[in-house]
Protein backbone atom coordinates (compact mmCIF):
# COMPACT_ATOMS: atom_id res chain seq x y z
CA UNK A 1 0.00 0.00 0.00
CA UNK A 2 0.96 3.37 -1.20
CA UNK A 3 2.30 5.57 2.06
CA UNK A 4 1.89 9.47 2.64
CA UNK A 5 4.18 11.90 4.22
CA UNK A 6 2.65 14.64 6.39
CA UNK A 7 3.15 17.94 4.91
CA UNK A 8 2.33 21.37 5.94
CA UNK A 9 -0.99 23.05 7.84
CA UNK A 10 -3.53 24.22 5.59
CA UNK A 11 -6.96 24.55 8.22
CA UNK A 12 -7.70 24.13 11.88
CA UNK A 13 -11.17 23.66 12.12
CA UNK A 14 -13.51 22.92 15.62
CA UNK A 15 -12.22 19.55 15.51
CA UNK A 16 -9.69 18.57 12.94
CA UNK A 17 -7.08 19.95 11.54
CA UNK A 18 -5.77 19.61 7.94
CA UNK A 19 -2.40 18.78 6.22
CA UNK A 20 -1.00 18.34 2.99
CA UNK A 21 0.79 15.26 1.56
CA UNK A 22 3.24 14.56 -0.32
CA UNK A 23 0.35 13.86 -2.85
CA UNK A 24 -1.28 16.83 -4.39
CA UNK A 25 -4.48 14.72 -3.85
CA UNK A 26 -4.28 13.69 -0.55
CA UNK A 27 -4.92 15.23 2.83
CA UNK A 28 -3.99 14.17 5.91
CA UNK A 29 -6.60 14.98 8.64
CA UNK A 30 -5.87 15.08 13.31
CA UNK A 31 -9.04 14.56 14.80
CA UNK A 32 -8.21 17.08 18.26
CA UNK A 33 -9.38 16.34 21.66
CA UNK A 34 -12.24 18.83 21.37
CA UNK A 35 -15.84 19.09 21.29
CA UNK A 36 -17.93 21.81 20.39
CA UNK A 37 -21.65 22.07 19.93
CA UNK A 38 -24.01 25.24 18.84
CA UNK A 39 -22.39 25.92 15.92
CA UNK A 40 -19.00 25.97 17.93
CA UNK A 41 -20.65 28.50 20.55
CA UNK A 42 -19.73 25.28 23.15
CA UNK A 43 -16.34 24.17 22.92
CA UNK A 44 -14.62 21.92 25.39
CA UNK A 45 -11.26 19.63 25.44
CA UNK A 46 -11.59 16.32 26.14
CA UNK A 47 -8.87 14.08 26.80
CA UNK A 48 -8.99 10.67 23.88
CA UNK A 49 -11.74 12.21 21.90
CA UNK A 50 -9.51 12.20 18.69
CA UNK A 51 -8.68 8.85 19.33
CA UNK A 52 -12.34 7.50 19.55
CA UNK A 53 -14.09 9.90 16.43
CA UNK A 54 -10.32 8.97 14.34
CA UNK A 55 -11.16 4.68 14.95
CA UNK A 56 -15.03 5.01 14.78
CA UNK A 57 -14.50 7.27 11.37
CA UNK A 58 -12.28 4.93 9.74
CA UNK A 59 -14.05 1.69 10.75
CA UNK A 60 -17.17 3.30 9.11
CA UNK A 61 -15.36 4.81 5.81
CA UNK A 62 -13.35 1.04 5.69
CA UNK A 63 -16.89 -0.57 5.63
CA UNK A 64 -18.55 1.93 3.37
CA UNK A 65 -15.78 1.19 0.83
CA UNK A 66 -16.40 -2.33 1.14
CA UNK A 67 -20.11 -2.09 0.38
CA UNK A 68 -18.60 -0.47 -3.18
CA UNK A 69 -19.52 3.28 -1.96
CA UNK A 70 -17.17 5.47 -2.93
CA UNK A 71 -15.45 8.10 -0.18
CA UNK A 72 -13.14 10.19 0.23
CA UNK A 73 -11.30 7.46 2.73
CA UNK A 74 -7.77 5.87 2.32
CA UNK A 75 -6.49 4.92 5.41
CA UNK A 76 -5.49 4.95 9.25
CA UNK A 77 -2.37 6.44 9.61
CA UNK A 78 -2.59 6.85 13.41
CA UNK A 79 -4.68 6.80 16.48
CA UNK A 80 -5.60 10.14 15.79
CA UNK A 81 -4.67 10.99 11.98
CA UNK A 82 -5.53 9.68 8.62
CA UNK A 83 -5.69 10.04 4.84
CA UNK A 84 -8.50 10.85 2.67
CA UNK A 85 -8.61 12.17 -0.91
CA UNK A 86 -8.65 15.71 -1.66
CA UNK A 87 -11.93 17.32 -1.96
CA UNK A 88 -14.11 20.39 -3.06
CA UNK A 89 -16.61 19.87 -0.70
CA UNK A 90 -20.05 21.24 -0.93
CA UNK A 91 -21.75 23.61 1.27
CA UNK A 92 -24.75 21.50 2.19
CA UNK A 93 -25.03 19.19 5.41
CA UNK A 94 -27.01 16.28 4.29
CA UNK A 95 -29.17 14.89 7.21
CA UNK A 96 -30.94 11.71 7.33
CA UNK A 97 -33.49 10.63 10.18
CA UNK A 98 -34.78 7.28 10.63
CA UNK A 99 -36.44 8.84 14.50
CA UNK A 100 -37.35 12.33 15.39
CA UNK A 101 -35.08 13.99 17.18
CA UNK A 102 -33.49 17.22 18.08
CA UNK A 103 -34.31 20.17 15.78
CA UNK A 104 -36.80 17.45 13.83
CA UNK A 105 -38.74 17.60 17.30
CA UNK A 106 -38.57 20.95 18.01
CA UNK A 107 -39.71 22.30 13.99
CA UNK A 108 -42.64 19.82 14.14
CA UNK A 109 -43.40 19.58 17.67
CA UNK A 110 -43.37 15.63 17.18
CA UNK A 111 -43.11 12.81 19.75
CA UNK A 112 -39.36 12.19 20.33
CA UNK A 113 -38.17 9.23 18.91
CA UNK A 114 -41.06 8.66 16.53
CA UNK A 115 -40.19 6.37 13.84
CA UNK A 116 -39.95 7.65 10.23
CA UNK A 117 -39.95 5.60 7.76
CA UNK A 118 -39.28 6.27 5.04
CA UNK A 119 -36.47 8.25 6.86
CA UNK A 120 -36.51 12.39 6.28
CA UNK A 121 -34.10 13.34 4.07
CA UNK A 122 -32.98 16.90 4.69
CA UNK A 123 -30.33 19.73 3.18
CA UNK A 124 -28.75 22.38 5.08
CA UNK A 125 -26.69 24.93 3.49
CA UNK A 126 -23.52 25.78 5.62
CA UNK A 127 -22.80 29.25 6.65
CA UNK A 128 -22.12 30.11 10.35
CA UNK A 129 -22.99 33.89 9.56
CA UNK A 130 -26.70 32.19 8.55
CA UNK A 131 -26.42 29.50 11.28
CA UNK A 132 -26.87 26.31 8.53
CA UNK A 133 -30.43 27.40 7.57
CA UNK A 134 -32.46 24.30 5.94
CA UNK A 135 -32.65 24.60 2.05
CA UNK A 136 -34.98 22.67 -0.09
CA UNK A 137 -34.22 21.27 -3.70
CA UNK A 138 -35.71 24.38 -5.50
CA UNK A 139 -33.70 26.73 -3.41
CA UNK A 140 -30.42 25.04 -3.66
CA UNK A 141 -30.80 24.75 -7.69
CA UNK A 142 -31.78 29.00 -7.86
CA UNK A 143 -28.13 29.70 -5.39
CA UNK A 144 -26.64 27.30 -7.96
CA UNK A 145 -25.12 25.10 -5.18
CA UNK A 146 -25.38 22.27 -7.34
CA UNK A 147 -27.25 20.80 -10.02
CA UNK A 148 -30.32 18.80 -10.41
CA UNK A 149 -28.17 15.77 -11.49
CA UNK A 150 -26.02 16.34 -8.25
CA UNK A 151 -28.72 16.83 -5.89
CA UNK A 152 -30.45 13.52 -7.02
CA UNK A 153 -27.10 11.77 -6.17
CA UNK A 154 -26.44 13.31 -3.45
CA UNK A 155 -30.31 12.39 -2.16
CA UNK A 156 -29.77 8.63 -3.12
CA UNK A 157 -26.32 8.29 -2.00
CA UNK A 158 -27.36 9.60 1.49
CA UNK A 159 -30.33 7.40 1.53
CA UNK A 160 -28.24 4.27 0.57
CA UNK A 161 -25.61 4.78 3.19
CA UNK A 162 -27.95 5.57 6.17
CA UNK A 163 -29.22 1.96 5.00
CA UNK A 164 -26.02 0.30 5.02
CA UNK A 165 -25.20 2.11 8.64
CA UNK A 166 -28.52 1.40 9.89
CA UNK A 167 -28.32 -2.31 8.89
CA UNK A 168 -24.49 -2.30 10.55
CA UNK A 169 -25.46 -0.41 14.05
CA UNK A 170 -28.59 -2.76 14.27
CA UNK A 171 -25.88 -5.96 14.03
CA UNK A 172 -24.51 -4.09 17.05
CA UNK A 173 -27.73 -3.64 19.08
CA UNK A 174 -27.76 0.04 18.27
CA UNK A 175 -30.40 2.24 16.76
CA UNK A 176 -28.78 4.74 13.98
CA UNK A 177 -31.59 7.63 15.12
CA UNK A 178 -30.23 10.14 12.30
CA UNK A 179 -27.23 10.97 10.46
CA UNK A 180 -24.93 14.26 9.02
CA UNK A 181 -23.03 13.54 5.57
CA UNK A 182 -20.86 16.17 3.98
CA UNK A 183 -20.37 15.43 0.41
CA UNK A 184 -17.47 16.55 -1.99
CA UNK A 185 -16.01 16.62 -5.81
CA UNK A 186 -12.38 14.90 -6.17
CA UNK A 187 -10.09 16.83 -9.01
CA UNK A 188 -11.27 14.29 -11.17
CA UNK A 189 -14.99 15.26 -11.34
CA UNK A 190 -16.49 12.59 -8.80
CA UNK A 191 -18.95 13.38 -6.36
CA UNK A 192 -18.26 11.42 -3.27
CA UNK A 193 -18.57 11.09 0.63
CA UNK A 194 -16.45 13.53 2.45
CA UNK A 195 -16.14 14.59 6.13
CA UNK A 196 -16.14 12.08 9.14
CA UNK A 197 -18.32 9.59 10.23
CA UNK A 198 -18.63 9.49 13.87
CA UNK A 199 -20.91 9.92 17.13
CA UNK A 200 -20.48 13.75 16.94
CA UNK A 201 -22.46 13.69 13.38
CA UNK A 202 -25.30 11.04 14.11
CA UNK A 203 -27.59 10.40 17.17
CA UNK A 204 -27.03 6.82 18.45
CA UNK A 205 -29.15 5.20 21.18
CA UNK A 206 -28.86 1.85 22.72
CA UNK A 207 -31.35 -0.65 22.05
CA UNK A 208 -31.31 -2.75 25.62
CA UNK A 209 -30.74 0.57 27.81
CA UNK A 210 -32.28 3.44 26.02
CA UNK A 211 -29.19 5.85 26.31
CA UNK A 212 -27.17 7.69 24.07
CA UNK A 213 -24.25 7.11 22.70
CA UNK A 214 -23.00 10.04 20.73
CA UNK A 215 -22.68 14.13 21.23
CA UNK A 216 -26.10 14.51 22.70
CA UNK A 217 -24.66 13.80 25.88
CA UNK A 218 -22.34 16.77 25.47
CA UNK A 219 -24.97 18.99 24.28
CA UNK A 220 -27.31 18.38 26.88
CA UNK A 221 -24.34 17.48 29.76
CA UNK A 222 -25.90 14.26 30.63
CA UNK A 223 -22.48 11.83 31.25
CA UNK A 224 -19.63 11.50 29.88
CA UNK A 225 -19.39 11.48 26.29
CA UNK A 226 -16.27 9.18 25.84
CA UNK A 227 -17.91 6.33 27.49
CA UNK A 228 -20.70 6.71 24.91
CA UNK A 229 -17.56 6.42 22.06
CA UNK A 230 -15.72 4.00 23.98
CA UNK A 231 -19.10 1.37 23.70
CA UNK A 232 -19.50 2.38 19.71
CA UNK A 233 -15.77 1.69 18.66
CA UNK A 234 -15.24 -1.68 20.99
CA UNK A 235 -19.23 -3.15 19.22
CA UNK A 236 -18.03 -1.98 16.44
CA UNK A 237 -14.14 -3.51 16.02
CA UNK A 238 -15.88 -6.83 17.78
CA UNK A 239 -18.86 -6.98 14.56
CA UNK A 240 -16.05 -6.27 12.10
CA UNK A 241 -13.56 -8.07 13.28
CA UNK A 242 -10.54 -5.54 13.96
CA UNK B 1 -76.50 31.29 -12.27
CA UNK B 2 -77.43 29.87 -9.28
CA UNK B 3 -77.75 31.95 -6.45
CA UNK B 4 -76.99 31.46 -2.57
CA UNK B 5 -78.36 32.30 0.87
CA UNK B 6 -76.14 33.64 3.56
CA UNK B 7 -76.27 31.44 6.88
CA UNK B 8 -74.66 31.07 10.38
CA UNK B 9 -71.14 32.46 10.38
CA UNK B 10 -68.52 29.67 11.01
CA UNK B 11 -65.32 30.78 11.92
CA UNK B 12 -63.81 34.32 12.36
CA UNK B 13 -59.94 34.62 10.81
CA UNK B 14 -57.49 37.67 10.62
CA UNK B 15 -58.72 39.09 7.08
CA UNK B 16 -61.95 36.90 6.63
CA UNK B 17 -65.49 35.95 8.50
CA UNK B 18 -66.62 32.43 6.93
CA UNK B 19 -70.46 32.12 6.77
CA UNK B 20 -72.44 28.54 6.18
CA UNK B 21 -75.00 28.94 3.03
CA UNK B 22 -78.21 27.16 1.65
CA UNK B 23 -75.82 24.99 -0.08
CA UNK B 24 -73.95 22.48 2.28
CA UNK B 25 -70.39 22.55 -0.38
CA UNK B 26 -70.64 26.27 -0.41
CA UNK B 27 -69.13 29.09 2.13
CA UNK B 28 -69.99 32.57 1.60
CA UNK B 29 -66.84 34.88 2.42
CA UNK B 30 -66.43 38.18 3.93
CA UNK B 31 -63.43 39.95 3.63
CA UNK B 32 -62.68 42.43 6.51
CA UNK B 33 -61.23 46.24 6.72
CA UNK B 34 -58.10 44.67 8.49
CA UNK B 35 -54.46 44.63 7.52
CA UNK B 36 -52.51 42.23 9.88
CA UNK B 37 -48.68 40.82 9.61
CA UNK B 38 -46.21 39.32 11.62
CA UNK B 39 -48.69 36.14 12.00
CA UNK B 40 -51.54 38.57 13.26
CA UNK B 41 -48.96 40.35 15.85
CA UNK B 42 -49.71 43.59 14.02
CA UNK B 43 -53.06 44.18 12.99
CA UNK B 44 -55.02 48.06 12.05
CA UNK B 45 -58.20 48.51 10.80
CA UNK B 46 -57.87 50.02 6.80
CA UNK B 47 -60.89 51.46 5.58
CA UNK B 48 -62.27 49.96 2.29
CA UNK B 49 -59.48 47.45 2.46
CA UNK B 50 -61.94 44.30 1.93
CA UNK B 51 -63.25 46.13 -0.84
CA UNK B 52 -60.17 46.34 -3.01
CA UNK B 53 -58.75 42.78 -1.70
CA UNK B 54 -62.42 40.83 -2.56
CA UNK B 55 -62.42 42.57 -6.09
CA UNK B 56 -59.00 41.72 -6.29
CA UNK B 57 -59.35 38.03 -6.01
CA UNK B 58 -62.12 37.87 -7.70
CA UNK B 59 -60.49 39.24 -10.78
CA UNK B 60 -57.45 36.64 -10.08
CA UNK B 61 -60.07 33.19 -9.62
CA UNK B 62 -61.96 34.38 -12.63
CA UNK B 63 -59.34 34.62 -14.98
CA UNK B 64 -57.44 31.59 -13.57
CA UNK B 65 -60.91 29.89 -13.91
CA UNK B 66 -61.17 30.90 -17.72
CA UNK B 67 -57.27 29.40 -17.63
CA UNK B 68 -58.97 25.97 -17.11
CA UNK B 69 -57.39 25.94 -13.50
CA UNK B 70 -58.73 24.12 -10.61
CA UNK B 71 -59.99 26.82 -8.12
CA UNK B 72 -62.63 27.13 -5.55
CA UNK B 73 -63.91 30.60 -6.67
CA UNK B 74 -67.90 30.34 -7.64
CA UNK B 75 -68.91 34.22 -7.50
CA UNK B 76 -68.38 37.82 -6.34
CA UNK B 77 -71.79 38.63 -4.17
CA UNK B 78 -71.00 41.95 -3.30
CA UNK B 79 -67.85 44.75 -2.87
CA UNK B 80 -66.66 42.32 0.41
CA UNK B 81 -68.51 39.16 -0.23
CA UNK B 82 -67.73 36.11 -2.27
CA UNK B 83 -69.05 32.71 -2.10
CA UNK B 84 -66.64 29.74 -2.84
CA UNK B 85 -66.65 25.60 -2.94
CA UNK B 86 -65.96 24.47 0.77
CA UNK B 87 -62.64 23.14 1.15
CA UNK B 88 -60.84 20.29 3.59
CA UNK B 89 -57.85 22.96 3.66
CA UNK B 90 -54.03 20.86 3.39
CA UNK B 91 -52.17 22.98 6.21
CA UNK B 92 -49.71 24.29 3.78
CA UNK B 93 -48.65 27.22 2.27
CA UNK B 94 -47.15 26.97 -1.15
CA UNK B 95 -44.65 30.03 -2.15
CA UNK B 96 -43.30 30.56 -5.38
CA UNK B 97 -40.77 33.33 -6.06
CA UNK B 98 -39.57 34.56 -9.22
CA UNK B 99 -37.11 37.29 -7.83
CA UNK B 100 -35.74 37.27 -3.90
CA UNK B 101 -37.56 39.40 -1.18
CA UNK B 102 -38.27 39.06 2.52
CA UNK B 103 -37.91 35.85 3.84
CA UNK B 104 -35.35 34.40 1.44
CA UNK B 105 -32.99 37.72 1.38
CA UNK B 106 -32.66 37.28 5.01
CA UNK B 107 -32.56 33.57 5.14
CA UNK B 108 -29.51 33.28 2.24
CA UNK B 109 -28.13 36.45 2.38
CA UNK B 110 -29.04 37.18 -1.52
CA UNK B 111 -29.03 40.15 -3.00
CA UNK B 112 -33.14 41.76 -2.78
CA UNK B 113 -34.98 41.72 -6.12
CA UNK B 114 -31.93 38.93 -7.88
CA UNK B 115 -34.48 37.26 -10.51
CA UNK B 116 -35.15 33.37 -9.88
CA UNK B 117 -35.23 31.59 -13.17
CA UNK B 118 -36.27 29.27 -13.14
CA UNK B 119 -38.88 30.02 -9.86
CA UNK B 120 -37.96 29.06 -6.40
CA UNK B 121 -41.17 26.61 -5.16
CA UNK B 122 -41.11 26.37 -1.23
CA UNK B 123 -43.54 24.89 1.50
CA UNK B 124 -44.16 26.12 4.94
CA UNK B 125 -46.19 24.17 7.41
CA UNK B 126 -49.42 26.14 8.84
CA UNK B 127 -48.94 25.97 12.70
CA UNK B 128 -49.13 29.77 14.62
CA UNK B 129 -47.91 28.21 17.88
CA UNK B 130 -44.82 26.53 15.27
CA UNK B 131 -44.31 30.08 13.21
CA UNK B 132 -45.17 28.31 10.34
CA UNK B 133 -41.99 26.84 10.12
CA UNK B 134 -40.18 25.50 6.12
CA UNK B 135 -40.94 22.25 5.47
CA UNK B 136 -39.67 19.99 2.79
CA UNK B 137 -41.33 17.28 0.27
CA UNK B 138 -39.74 14.34 2.81
CA UNK B 139 -40.79 15.98 5.82
CA UNK B 140 -44.44 16.34 4.46
CA UNK B 141 -44.91 12.99 3.87
CA UNK B 142 -43.27 11.72 6.88
CA UNK B 143 -45.61 14.01 9.20
CA UNK B 144 -48.27 12.35 6.70
CA UNK B 145 -49.78 15.66 5.37
CA UNK B 146 -50.25 14.80 1.87
CA UNK B 147 -48.86 11.88 0.02
CA UNK B 148 -46.10 12.33 -2.96
CA UNK B 149 -48.51 12.70 -5.82
CA UNK B 150 -50.56 15.52 -4.02
CA UNK B 151 -47.08 16.94 -3.80
CA UNK B 152 -46.27 16.61 -7.17
CA UNK B 153 -49.78 18.10 -8.07
CA UNK B 154 -49.66 20.98 -5.26
CA UNK B 155 -46.04 21.91 -6.95
CA UNK B 156 -47.41 21.74 -10.40
CA UNK B 157 -50.06 23.45 -10.34
CA UNK B 158 -48.71 26.51 -7.94
CA UNK B 159 -46.26 26.96 -10.58
CA UNK B 160 -48.93 27.05 -13.45
CA UNK B 161 -50.32 29.26 -11.86
CA UNK B 162 -47.48 31.89 -11.18
CA UNK B 163 -46.69 31.69 -14.32
CA UNK B 164 -50.58 32.48 -15.55
CA UNK B 165 -50.47 35.40 -13.06
CA UNK B 166 -46.82 36.30 -14.22
CA UNK B 167 -48.09 37.04 -17.33
CA UNK B 168 -51.56 38.80 -16.84
CA UNK B 169 -49.12 41.11 -14.23
CA UNK B 170 -46.92 41.96 -16.98
CA UNK B 171 -49.18 42.86 -19.14
CA UNK B 172 -50.02 45.65 -16.52
CA UNK B 173 -46.69 46.65 -16.57
CA UNK B 174 -46.32 44.56 -12.73
CA UNK B 175 -44.24 42.30 -11.40
CA UNK B 176 -45.37 39.35 -9.77
CA UNK B 177 -42.16 38.85 -7.68
CA UNK B 178 -43.62 36.29 -5.17
CA UNK B 179 -46.93 34.73 -4.18
CA UNK B 180 -48.08 32.42 -2.04
CA UNK B 181 -51.57 29.71 -2.57
CA UNK B 182 -53.24 27.37 -0.27
CA UNK B 183 -55.42 24.39 -1.37
CA UNK B 184 -57.67 21.94 -0.13
CA UNK B 185 -59.95 19.23 -1.74
CA UNK B 186 -63.78 18.95 -2.39
CA UNK B 187 -65.82 16.53 -1.22
CA UNK B 188 -65.59 14.90 -3.96
CA UNK B 189 -62.00 14.22 -3.41
CA UNK B 190 -60.69 16.95 -5.83
CA UNK B 191 -57.22 18.91 -5.13
CA UNK B 192 -57.50 22.59 -5.74
CA UNK B 193 -56.90 26.42 -5.34
CA UNK B 194 -58.94 27.88 -2.10
CA UNK B 195 -58.08 30.79 0.08
CA UNK B 196 -57.33 34.44 -1.49
CA UNK B 197 -55.69 36.03 -4.23
CA UNK B 198 -54.72 39.42 -3.34
CA UNK B 199 -51.78 41.98 -2.78
CA UNK B 200 -52.25 40.33 1.14
CA UNK B 201 -50.28 36.98 -0.62
CA UNK B 202 -48.41 38.44 -3.44
CA UNK B 203 -45.45 40.54 -3.42
CA UNK B 204 -45.98 43.45 -6.78
CA UNK B 205 -44.03 45.94 -8.03
CA UNK B 206 -44.67 48.34 -10.46
CA UNK B 207 -42.42 48.47 -13.31
CA UNK B 208 -42.57 51.85 -13.93
CA UNK B 209 -41.25 52.99 -10.56
CA UNK B 210 -40.18 49.83 -8.74
CA UNK B 211 -42.94 50.77 -6.07
CA UNK B 212 -44.27 48.06 -3.72
CA UNK B 213 -48.03 47.43 -4.57
CA UNK B 214 -48.64 45.25 -1.85
CA UNK B 215 -48.68 44.22 1.69
CA UNK B 216 -45.02 45.09 2.30
CA UNK B 217 -46.02 49.06 2.69
CA UNK B 218 -47.48 48.21 5.79
CA UNK B 219 -45.59 45.49 7.17
CA UNK B 220 -42.59 48.21 6.62
CA UNK B 221 -45.03 51.49 7.34
CA UNK B 222 -43.56 52.71 3.84
CA UNK B 223 -47.14 54.38 2.80
CA UNK B 224 -50.78 53.65 2.33
CA UNK B 225 -51.04 50.30 1.30
CA UNK B 226 -54.71 51.09 -0.19
CA UNK B 227 -53.10 53.50 -2.37
CA UNK B 228 -51.05 50.04 -4.13
CA UNK B 229 -54.29 48.13 -3.47
CA UNK B 230 -56.46 50.54 -5.98
CA UNK B 231 -53.69 50.44 -8.58
CA UNK B 232 -53.61 46.90 -9.11
CA UNK B 233 -57.76 47.10 -9.12
CA UNK B 234 -57.90 49.21 -11.73
CA UNK B 235 -55.35 48.08 -14.14
CA UNK B 236 -56.60 44.39 -13.82
CA UNK B 237 -60.49 45.59 -14.35
CA UNK B 238 -58.82 47.65 -17.31
CA UNK B 239 -56.96 44.50 -18.59
CA UNK B 240 -59.70 42.27 -18.23
CA UNK B 241 -62.28 44.43 -19.87
CA UNK B 242 -64.71 44.75 -16.14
Amino acid sequence: MKTFKKGEQITEGKAKIMYTTDDPEVLWVHSKDQATALNGKKKVAIANKGYYTNHISSLLFNYLNGQGVPTHFISLESDTDVVVKRLKMIPLEVVVRNFASGHFVTRFAVKNMMKLDPPVQEFYYKSDELDDPMINNSQILALKIVDEDQIKFIQAQALKINEDLKALFNRIKIDLVDIKFEFGITSDGQLILGDELSPDNMRLVDQATGKSLDKDVFRKETGNLIDGYAVVLNRLKQELGE
